[in-house]
């Protein structure tokens, strides 16, 4: 069935129908397609288009759509271009020609556009379940390991001990921002195209805030022309997602590295690890690598949404089909990782051991040799480079700083005295931290429990 | 001058010095680091780790500093590595050695995060400038124009009648949603890192909220990990930057099309128009031509930092640096973009009477033909498809829809009657879409008015 | 049926099963698979890992393979987590244990690498004869039209005449250079990573060159740590494919402003157009804008794998799992938009009267008016000047320069004399342009004969 | 000066000339513009355009901005909008009006892409002269460490024992393969443009293929509305330097692990490395991090490119300025990242005695365990079995492989006798891998050898 054709004296090219078609992955909004049309058919029925009568036929026969594609057994016919098409097709086949009535003073043009924000909105709500799980998960694990003092780094470099749990903590604050972008992508999304028809409008007298409240969008669309060629909402969500992946992928690398030999931080559970064909040794890390790598799908799509709109003119055109496989795959990839990297983070287990080791090496407390100078009266600048100075000894000698005794501080500083020992000691470093956001134990335990009652306030759907 | 080197036996070499440098572009952030810079003083006399009167000096020198910034008299050093080491550098040369004491406390890492959400801030503020300036062109051409119909379009072709200033509100309407991006972004930037150190927090004793409210801050970062290593909100900007790229190159389309000779709706003003060096006749859109082209650079600096970001272990890492050059670039070429559409926008003058031609045929109310047909009580579709058998009958006999005599609708259906004909009318088509949105002259006005009114509730700074 | 197990004692998590397998979409390599692993297997032989008995059994065995996937015969069980495993699993059930000899001394990693080559060389051979088929249709189109003039554009303004076919040349020249790129992308695939084993290289003595004569590969791999990670031809073919779409994108873009009614240059064949389910009169270039937005999803993977592959360390990494779903789906795209945009160019009409009739107006040979004055010894800066200020009375007089008599042209110039009037002919402006390259009928007819002589030159397979 | 004006009536607008002008980075085309114009005014003299002594009082006035061009005493004045006019004003200061000639029968369409054109193929020519380097650099290392054996990854686990000069050969073959897309990008842009004016072909009669061979091109445009617009060669250019830098990311990302104190097998000098500001024990890999970040902006700049291309209809826009910044950076961005990232290899120096401790542990000859039951009959899936399970026994044991006795391996399998332990030699793994690309060192030698061969034989400009 074509939704079109009397203008056409020769029928459509069949590989071309095949092209054009979107029914391939639109049928994913067959179920909004289908409220979507069940509000309108109230609508006409308020405007009079169709009789009470009618209205009830066509409702049942969109009940009966709406059954067979719950159980999957819709069936889709060759001609069915796309989604619209489909239902149409299926309704008249149920209720005779009055099925036809539906597409009055509806444009697949806004239909489309409602549909995909319907769509969207609900998915936006699994993507927040998703990031709130994960955040559960780091959580768990910040209030488990509590305790643990690892080298913090930057540039991959040991540069202060730091609490295991501060770190994973830093993950739960990138993640509780995105659920910031997700809240603001969803209000972006909350917004009802229907009604605007191909561009100009519907001709039919229908009342577009009732039709709005009947499908669950707060507002409606203020400029037809706009609201059939609005892309933006497919836009903010590719890029809600972007940086989902991003921050995943940061995660995905922590957890890489602390798997690897070198490293040896971290133990995968095997369930969450996979070995290889060849080497019978080995237990990879797939599940991170995998979340590493598919920050490069979503991100192409945000690219491609972003090429796709550039330029176009008003109002629809059918470039605008390109919107919807790229977000369909971004957020069912996003929901994947999420869920994956949550069980990992969930199911991995820390050696403490070598957590002690590392810390104990490295002249992690370099800089609060420095502060303790400072502490003594010595502007910073000149603690600094005695206490690289100092550094350069070690290095020399083979030994760390907590190794030296007080004669071997004294000639780079007559203020040494016998306190420096205690200064030098990793947990006292920490507990010197003891600010918003620091890594004094006090202060991440009282995060950790901020973290958590933010979770449970905002855990309602968007 | 360096701000280390005591662990180092060598000197570093010029050329990497060269390649690290970033004081070729972070001189931007000059006036933000030495604000940041006073504030920190302050809080470091309250933690007692300078005196009152070294407060007083180090403040001079700053406003010293200030002063030679602002005066464009601030001479850059060789060895001047990037702001914070220029700043601190002259400082020094002010004040003497008591001025290194500003470091104290302090890493560049979380003091260029500083800096640059203080940057960022200041600049989202001058976009938001720029597209409420935009916003009231557009809105102030929609009155003037008000009443001028032209063939609205999909596909770029001929679709239905609508008001021209219904077209320019949809423009309007995307950067209405622009404006909420640059709000979100900010609310995103609006944190303050300082206080975080390296990355484990600053060893001093200092109230980071009230340093906060000194900068201007709303919030404080919470976990100084993932403060030092957080460019979310570059990535949030330069996202909201490219939706407003966006949308201008889709507004530059349109105008684009407008001014070719085959469209011959708009004359540019000679000053916002340019020549050609080989033909005399020409007189070229170049500013509507440079903005679309300029959505591929600030595309092309989101696709940088996420790009950046992707896979980067916590906490700092040097990548970072490469956070600034895209934003700074994409901050000018929006500011300018916005600047020159604005003005050529105002200054475009649209002809009324090929509007009026165009409008007149490609039968544009043969979707009103069929909506008179279901008024009649036929279902839409059969509807659609008489009005389409019309179309070709037209097509053929080189008629328009509003040429033809009651018989000739005749065989088509029985239920043509005479008021066919004001049907067809375009002013009468327009004022059946009246719904919100729709493209009714007073729906319109309504429109342009909310719009406004809008505008003025929200023009005081972010 | 794992590969791999002994060093676990837990099973693998179901839902991570589900994630990181690739089956559902490297079933695509197949075929490729599986010939690679008869390859292998004779490989095996000559190094007296099996015995001839053997490779006639695993040959036997993998012929009735590939007849089952030949014949779509081949069932996909829950386990086979990718096509090596798929395959490997069928193949022992068919010839007992002895099948999974096909494994030693190979890894996934050379063996996906492997596949993936041969897939890709054989696609890019696909995508050329798509190519020659355009540029054929449109040197068919260009020799159909030779003779026709229209206005030539820059900056969509109407800038000098030039021949249709000149027009339509241009693409071709396009198309002719990503056919070279087409054909470098294919040398650079077009190296085995057999042998490469893990990432050491094989433990097996086997004769690699031999190998890949029989594969049908000219080179292979010099180091194995490269050949399991190299992904270059991955990018390689998708920044081809993106060339390929940014000119299929700008062929669309000048049809679809044929097709409008403000152009009105082109009738679209009723077979390669679609209709509104709205407005019954519509008739939509889809076939132009869907080729014209998939450029965004080419593109965008193009920008998926260069994220994937940047930062990663050597030598395999999970993450280039993700080099396929970008790829299969680019080549997949670009096979059918070329076969769409094909058949578009074929189909559609030019009209000439529109093309004689915009061609007339506009001063579109006031350069030529300029070059007459050099002629007679103008500087050409002056001759421009003049030239412009005489459109510029023509635009108050609302005239032609065509019209202008010679009396109307002395005033601004001395030097003009009756031969003005031929000079303007656009006819002699373009046989005046008869360089290489130039829009004289003689030379584009040279030209289209040149490009079709290449194109069987170079007909045959890459 | 303006290049063009009669036609208008009001003078441009400031801020608008401000916003177009392209003389801030086209400067940098300064001395190719002049080479071009050189060339032209050449080709006007026969064809009979300018006398002999014209042509004389040009080239001399050339030479002279040439001279003040090299000596950067060039003045640029307000109102040179780009290095065209700027050359053009300048020349005729120095010649009087007969420099206006010049600018007979050519546009800047053609001239802006010749000298892009010029210029790009001169800075492909440093772009292999740095990849030279690197390679060289690497060589020089891989033959200094021969012999050294270091755990080789896969997944970040160690996989297999391989060569540290086998895994720097992998680096060495990546960039050998972008010498080979750097050759294919020159061949791409040796094509001269020039003669194709605004888009029709010149007016003037010239030999366009001695006017290219003056320039150094091999061949010439053949089309001149394709001419003027394509910017294919930029795409292709960095689209090549996109690769570069992924390569560049991923040897940076190994140089940055390597560095950390987790894996600890590198030194970098003290002359490629930094300190930090706060932390005096810290030496970070700076120029490792800021090559990984600026893959970002260059990556960038390709998608900015594409975006631009996207959709452009025939023939220049305006949008087409938006080549060169983009290029530009790249350009200098890789050149500048493969200086550094040549003298980090070049300084920096492996720990022998950390890659022997790394290459005893991790079961790293687990797959040479598999291998020998292979050899005495198993079939590999189940040797890798046993191995596996044979890796479980150790670690339930905490033992590596070397230490078990024969009797231990007896319970796994029958099969194992006294020879197993040489088996297991990690140097006696390396040399089983000896076919070509094989880690064995023999292999490794010959690789090195003829990659030396190589360079010197391609060490001749493009």
């Amino acid at each position: 069935m074509n939704l079109w054709g009397g203008r056409f004296k020769d029928k459509i090219n069949r590989s071309f129908l095949d092209f054009s078609a979107s029914i391939e992955f639109d049928y994913k909004l067959a179920e909004h397609d289908v409220n979507c049309t069940k509000a309108w058919t109230i609508s006409l029925a308020a405007a009079g288009i169709i009789s009470e009568l009618e209205l009830e036929e066509i409702t049942n026969g969109l009940y009966a759509v709406a059954e067979e594609i719950k159980t999957n057994s819709f069936e889709f016919m060759p001609g069915d271009e796309d989604i619209h098409t489909a239902v149409e097709r299926r309704l008249v086949e149920i209720v005779g020609p009055a099925g036809g009535k539906i597409r009055t003073g509806r444009s697949r043009n806004d239909q489309v556009a409602t549909d995909l924000r319907l769509f969207t909105m609900e998915q936006l709500n699994d993507i927040d379940y998703g990031l709130r799980a994960l955040i559960e998960a780091l959580l768990d694990k910040a209030e488990n390991l509590m305790g643990v003092i690892i080298p913090g780094h930057t540039h991959l470099q040991h540069a202060q001990p730091v609490l295991l749990s501060h770190l994973l903590m830093a993950f739960v604050h990138m993640i509780m921002r995105d659920r910031k972008r997700v809240k603001n992508a969803y209000i972006h999304t909350d917004c009802m195209p229907l009604g605007s028809g191909a561009l100009a409008g519907t001709g039919i007298e229908i009342d577009r805030m009732q039709l709005a409240g009947q499908l669950g969008f707060e507002r409606v669309s203020e400029n037809s022309i706009d609201a059939v060629s609005d892309r933006d909402f497919v836009g903010d969500t590719l890029y809600t997602l972007s940086m989902i992946m991003v921050h995943l992928s940061r995660l995905a690398e922590q957890v890489i590295l602390w798997c690897s030999q070198e490293f040896a931080m971290v133990r995968l559970a095997d369930a969450w690890a996979t070995g290889s064909s060849l080497m019978p040794q080995k237990k990879n890390p797939d599940a991170a690598e995998l979340v590493r790598g598919k920050t490069g799908r979503v991100v192409g799509s945000l690219m491609s949404i972003l090429t796709v709109m550039k330029g176009l003119p008003l109002s629809y055109n059918r470039d605008l089909q390109e919107d919807k496989e790229g977000l369909f795959d971004a957020i069912e990839t996003v929901l994947g990782c999420l869920h994956v990297i949550e069980r990992t983070v969930d199911t991995m287990e820390f050696d403490r051991e070598r957590a002690a080791q590392l810390v104990a090496g490295g002249f992690i407390t370099a800089t609060d040799l420095a502060d303790y100078l400072v502490g003594k009266g010595i502007e910073f600048p000149q603690a600094h480079r005695i206490a690289g100075e100092i550094v350069v000894y070690c290095l020399d000698k083979g030994k760390e700083l907590k190794d030296l005794a007080l004669r071997e501080f004294k000639p780079f500083s007559e203020l040494f005295e016998e306190d420096v020992g205690q200064w030098l000691d990793v947990e006292a470093s920490l507990c010197r931290r003891n600010m918003i956001g620091g890594t004094d134990p006090v202060e991440v335990s009282k995060s950790i429990k901020a973290a958590r009652d933010a979770l449970e306030r905002k855990s309602e759907s968007l």
